[in-house]
C-alpha cells in the first residue's frame, strides 16, 4: 500500500496493460497482486487470448501519475514469464479525435428538407431577425448555447499552457455542460493574452451566443475581462474558476456547518490562495455575513497595514482580516473553524489542521493534489472536502454552472448576479437534505440528476426577481 | 397555374393550413382545388378531427414567396363554409431553437468516466499538447473542426443584415458539413465589419480549427480578408463563395461542354457579376485556358479603355474581354457560347438567350430569383442550370464544400490552392458519367453519396502533390 503521502491512484490515470504470461492457474494472481503491491488499483482483468503455454491478458488498473504508472509496468515486467505488449493509456484514448461534436438538428434526406433548412427557405427566417433582432433567440442555436472562452493563461493548476494546449479543458467543459445542463457549449480559445483584444474579441462573437463563460484565464487579467465584457454585452458573463466555485463552496459550506451546528456570521474562515477562485469565495461570505475571514497569498496573511499591494489585495486587505493578523498559514489557521484552500498542494500537515477549532471544516480544493492529503486532514477535522472526484465530499463545479446557464438562458437573463449565486448555492444544499447528510455527505453527487434542475428553477427564480435584460 | 414569370413555388416556402370545412364528400376536393388554382402545390392534406358537420384538416402546400402564402391562405377563406383556424410557416417551424447541436462524444456516465474526460485525467492531455502542440490535431476537434465565419456584410441576396441575421444561414452550412463531409463546422457570426479586426479575431479564435470557411462577406472586402488571413494561418482559408462555388461551376461547364462537343479553349464566356463568386469564377476559368469571357457588372462590360476602374475590376478588365466589347449584356451575350450569372435576378428574357451562339449553355445562378427563368431559358439554349433546388441541373456549393474541407482536413493540409480546386472540379463532373450525363443531368445530385468522398480524395491527392503545409 502506498503511504498516506503518496499521490492517490485516480480513474484519471488509468492504463491498460496487454501481458502474455505463462498459462498456468496462479497467472492471474501473480499480475493482479503484483501491481496491487506496487499501489496500483485494479478494475478489470480481460483474457484475450490463450493456447495451452500462453495467456494474453489485458490487465487495467488505476495508477497514480505518469511515474507510477511507469513503476507499476516495470513490476508487472519484473514478473517471471511475464512479456509486456502493449501499454495503453486511457485518457488519451478516450481524448483522440476531441469529445465533442456539431450534430444537426434538423433532418436533410430530400431537396425539400434541405430547401427549408438551407436556400432558399433560410433567407425569410434571416429576414425576420433582420427585421426584429430579438428573433434570434428563437429561430437560432442563440436560444440555447454558451461559449466557453480561455486564453489559456491558467489552465487547471498548470499554469499558462496557451490556447491549443487549453483546448482539451474547454472541450470537456462544453461536454458536461451538454450532459448535465442540456446546454450546448462551445470552446473559444484565443492565440492572444491581451485583455484590450479578449475583450473586443467576446463582444464580436457574441451574436452567436446565450451566454458567455469564461475558463482558466489568469488573475487579476480575469476580474478586468469578466468586468468590462459585463458593461459592453446584453447577455450573462460568468468566469466559472469565479462563480462556479465561490456557488460551490457557498453550498458545501452551508451543508457543513448544518452538520457541525454553526452559524455563517460566527465562524472565522482562513482562504488561502486570492486568485479567481478565492477573490469571488471570500466576496461571496462577506456578502452572507461570514463572522471572520483572513485571506491568504504570496505576500503572507492579507492585513491593513501591508503596504504596496496591488489592487486586488488592497481591497481584500481593507475587508478582511478583523484582528490584523500577520503571521503565517499555519498560525492564521490556529482556532479558526474553517480553511478552504484555492491554492497550491501539500501545503499543510495533519498537525496543522490539528491545531483548528472543534469541529474544523478543511476544503482543501486544489486540484489535482490538495493542500493537505485529505486522509491526513480526515484524522482531525470534522469535515473534510476536495476538489477530487475519488474522494467524498467532491466539491466540482459541474454541480453549479450547467444548471446556473440552464437557468439564465430560459430566463432571458441580461447578466449574473449575486443574487442567482446565493439562490443557486442554496438550491444545491438542498439537494442533500436533511436526512441524507452528514460529514461524508455535504454536497449532492454530481450525478445526481436533481440538481441542475433545482439550480436552474433557482437562477430562473433569481433572474425574475431583479430582472437584468 | 402561374405564368412563366411568376416565382416558382418552392419547399422553402412551404405553409401548412388548418382549415374547418363542411362535412361533404367533395370538401377537401374543393380545397386542393382553390389552393392550385391560386399556384401554391398541394404536398400533403391530412384530416386531424372530424364529427358529423365539420372537417378539420391540415392542407401542406409550397408556394412562391410571403405575398403568395397570403394569397393562397384568402383563396382557401374565400370558400363556403370553410374557416381558416391557423397557418405555419413549415420554414420557420423549422428553425426554432437554431439547426445544430453540440453533442459530447464520450459518456460521461460515472465518476472514472468524467475523472478521464475531464480533472483530473484531462490536465495530461493538455500537458502533453503544450509539449508537443502537432498533438492538437489528434487530442482535440481541430482534426475534425471548420469555422463558418461571417459578418453578415452580404447574406444570400439580401444584403448587408448583419452577424444575428446571417446565424441561420451559417447554422444551416454547419449542418450541411456534418451532413454531407462529416465536417464538425462551428458558426462564428461577428459583429464588426472592419477587415483588421475580422483578420485579427480569426487569427486568435484559429488554435481549435484545422480550417477556416468564410462566408457571404461582401466584395472587395472579402479578397483582402482571404488573402490576408492566408499569411498568417497554417490552416487553409476557403471563401466557399468565392471558391466554392468557382469549383461547382467548372465542374458543370466541364460536363455541359462534353454535352454539347465545345472546348473549353474555344468558348466565349459571358459572366454576369464581379463579385466574390463571379471573380474567383473567372480567375479559375482562364486558369483553365477558357477561349475569352467577357466580365459584366455596374459599369458594364469591363474592358481596357475604362477608367477609374477599382483594383479589383481593373485587374479583371486587363485579364478578359479580348476583343474590348464596351456594350450592354444582351449585347455581350450575341454569339457567345456560355452565360454565367451570379448577380441579380430577372436580367434577361428568353430573345436575349436566343441569341447565343448554338448549343448555347445557360447558367443563372441569382440566388433565389435567377437572371433569366429558367423555363424561357430553356427554349432556346441547349443546357439551362440555375441554383435553386426545384429545378434540373442545380448548381449548389453543397457538391463541393464538405469534399473540400474533408479532403483538407485529412490531409492536414495548410492551406487550399488552384490545383485542389481543379482537381474537386474534376471529381464533382466525373461522378456523373459518361453513361448518364445529358443536358438535364450535367451536375451529380446533391444528395449523390459519392460525391464528397470522391472530392476529398482529389483534394487530399491534391494536397499531397503540392504540400501546402
Amino acid at each position: 500500500m502506498p503511504s498516506s503521502t503518496t499521490p492517490l491512484p485516480s480513474a484519471g490515470f488509468s492504463i491498460t496493460v496487454r501481458v502474455s504470461v505463462t498459462a498456468d492457474p496462479a497467472a492471474i494472481g501473480r499480475l493482479t497482486t503484483a501491481a496491487g503491491e506496487a499501489g496500483a488499483v485494479v478494475t478489470a482483468v480481460d483474457v484475450v487470448d490463450s493456447d495451452h503455454v500462453t495467456l494474453v491478458a489485458d490487465l487495467t488498473c488505476d495508477t497514480a501519475d505518469t511515474a507510477h504508472a511507469d513503476q507499476v509496468v516495470a513490476a508487472l515486467e519484473g514478473l517471471v514469464g511475464v512479456e509486456i505488449r502493449k501499454v495503453s493509456d486511457r485518457t488519451f484514448l478516450l481524448h483522440l479525435g476531441g469529445k465533442i461534436e456539431v450534430t444537426p438538428r434538423v433532418s436533410l434526406r430530400n431537396r425539400d428538407e434541405l430547401s427549408r433548412a438551407y436556400t432558399p427557405g433560410v433567407a425569410r427566417v434571416c429576414q425576420a431577425i433582420a427585421d426584429n433582432p430579438a428573433d434570434a433567440r428563437s429561430l437560432t442555436i442563440k436560444r440555447n448555447t454558451v461559449a466557453v472562452v480561455s486564453d489559456g493563461s491558467a489552465v487547471l493548476g498548470l499554469g499558462n499552457l496557451g490556447p491549443a494546449a487549453s483546448l482539451p479543458v474547454m472541450e470537456g467543459k462544453a461536454a458536461l455542460f451538454k450532459r448535465f445542463g442540456g446546454v450546448d457549449a462551445w470552446p473559444v480559445v484565443l492565440d492572444t493574452q491581451d485583455s484590450d483584444e479578449i475583450v473586443s474579441i467576446v463582444k464580436a462573437i457574441a451574436p452567436a451566443y446565450g451566454g458567455i463563460n469564461l475558463e482558466d484565464i489568469a488573475a487579476p487579467r480575469c476580474f478586468e475581462i469578466e468586468a468590462r465584457l459585463r458593461e459592453v454585452l446584453d447577455i450573462p458573463v460568468f468566469h466559472d474558476d469565479q462563480h462556479g466555485t465561490a456557488i460551490c463552496v457557498l453550498a458545501a459550506l452551508t451543508n457543513a456547518l448544518r452538520v457541525v451546528g454553526k452559524q455563517l456570521s460566527q465562524v472565522k474562515v482562513v482562504v488561502s490562495g486570492t486568485g479567481a477562485a478565492g477573490t469571488a469565495i471570500i466576496k461571496l461570505l462577506l456578502r452572507q455575513g461570514v463572522g471572520d475571514v483572513i485571506a491568504y497569498d504570496r505576500p503572507g496573511a492579507l492585513h491593513r497595514k501591508m503596504s504596496d499591494l496591488s489592487p486586488d489585495w488592497r481591497w481584500l486587505a481593507e475587508h478582511t482580516n478583523r484582528d490584523g493578523y500577520a503571521g503565517d498559514l499555519p498560525g492564521a489557521l490556529r482556532g479558526a473553524d474553517v480553511f478552504i484552500g484555492v491554492s497550491a498542494p501539500n501545503l499543510l500537515t495533519g498537525a496543522d489542521i490539528a491545531g483548528m477549532a472543534d469541529q474544523a471544516i478543511v476544503f482543501a480544493l486544489a486540484n489535482p493534489d490538495p493542500e493537505v492529503d485529505p486522509r491526513e486532514a480526515r484524522a482531525h477535522a470534522a469535515i473534510v472536502a476536495t476538489g477530487r472526484s475519488d474522494q467524498p465530499n467532491q466539491i466540482n463545479n459541474v454541480l453549479a454552472f450547467p444548471g446556473v446557464f440552464r437557468g439564465m438562458l430560459d430566463a432571458h437573463a441580461g447578466s449574473f448576479n449575486a443574487a442567482m449565486a446565493v439562490a443557486a448555492a442554496q438550491a444545491i444544499a438542498d439537494v442533500v437534505g436533511e436526512e441524507k447528510i452528514n460529514p461524508m455527505v455535504i454536497v449532492p453527487s454530481v450525478f445526481d440528476a436533481r440538481v441542475a434542475p433545482a439550480v436552474a428553477a433557482a437562477v430562473r427564480d433569481a433572474a425574475k426577481a431583479e430582472p437584468t435584460a
